[in-house]
């Protein structure tokens, strides 16, 4: 449908993603491949107004507006660079996106995932991963990794049983529609990841 | 369900709603009736944010954002003022609610009803109006009035075909509900408009 790709990369936080965006960006510019690397919430001008209400600490928002604002950031970034990167033939790399929204809103904050799925499939206009990497690794076995971290969000770190909640969040999802997803052993190190992902990269691109 | 009541008004621009309902929150207040009167979006310290990113003309915001974020501000009224103040036993008067939205969004901006439905449903989560006052008049009988305006909008005064779909939208919507709808002739005079508004809801309070 698009000359571009998109490939999405999910995991709880200290899966790896942000190292492996990295590198993967490294290897597909050294193949000179034109790519565009995203993170939400943001990359418009509205969505940066849209950042700013949600990751400033003092606001208190309620879950289901919280649902909406990302998933409103998300509707712009689809539509003003995502599509017409795709009609360009790029291939944008995002570090997270839907699939975040169901497992940490709708399955761990509780809002249900068929509300967040339905409020998501209005925002992307239908708009599918060709790729979602999702780095595969307990929450346990992330806190010493996010303990290692200087900008580390406290209190996330301090609930493990959310996090519990969002890898369980992750295993219902991949169940249920698996073709979607490569699924990587992210306790395995760095440089494996990586070739397991270039490997199945290279199908696609 | 609620010791309160919520009312709500809807209407084209230019119908007469800011008129009758400080008539009806005067006629409230004197019979010694504890009410709040809200307009949308804002209402609460992230609406407020979200009412900045909306009304500033300087955005240029993709259509299923806008509707989100009418949402995402909604959900925080109904949470934080609108639920509290029906749970204190207080007539909540609203400028406009979840049908604007449907009608100025999904049906004249053509995000579709389903949709825009779809959203509001997660964000007011079930709360609809004890009445919703529809006042009726035609486009362009309501052009007169406006031009009376020093703060009119030219950009939608110049698009009466807008108007006309918006006028059409709501149609559509109450005879889809009639249940809930006290239509008036809105080209009748204010007072006679007023007597009919507090005839009905003499009924409910």
């Amino acid at each position: 449908m698009y000359k571009g790709k998109l490939i999405t990369f999910e995991g709880i936080d200290g899966s790896g993603k942000t190292t492996q965006i990295n590198l993967l960006k490294e290897y597909l510019l050294n193949i000179g491949r034109d790519i565009v690397v995203l993170r939400e919430p943001g990359g418009t001008s509205v969505g940066e107004k849209i950042r700013n209400i949600l990751l400033d600490k003092k606001n208190k928002i309620v879950p289901t507006a919280e649902a909406l604002l990302y998933a409103a950031s998300r509707a712009e970034l689809v539509k003003e660079v995502i599509i017409p990167s795709l009609n360009n033939g790029k291939i944008v790399i995002l570090d997270r996106f839907v699939d975040s929204s169901i497992v940490y809103q709708g399955y761990a904050r509780g809002i249900g995932v068929k509300a967040v799925e339905e409020i998501n499939n209005i925002a992307i206009a239908g708009l599918v991963p060709d790729l979602t990497i999702y780095l595969d690794i307990k929450p346990k076995d992330t806190i010493k990794r996010i303990d290692r971290r200087k900008d580390k969000d406290r209190l996330e770190m301090e609930d493990l049983e959310f996090h519990e909640k969002v890898y369980e969040g992750y295993k219902q999802l991949i169940k249920s529609r698996p073709d979607r997803y490569l699924v990587i052993d992210a306790t395995h190190d760095i440089d494996y990841i990586q070739k397991s992902i270039v490997k199945e990269i290279s199908k696609i691109i």
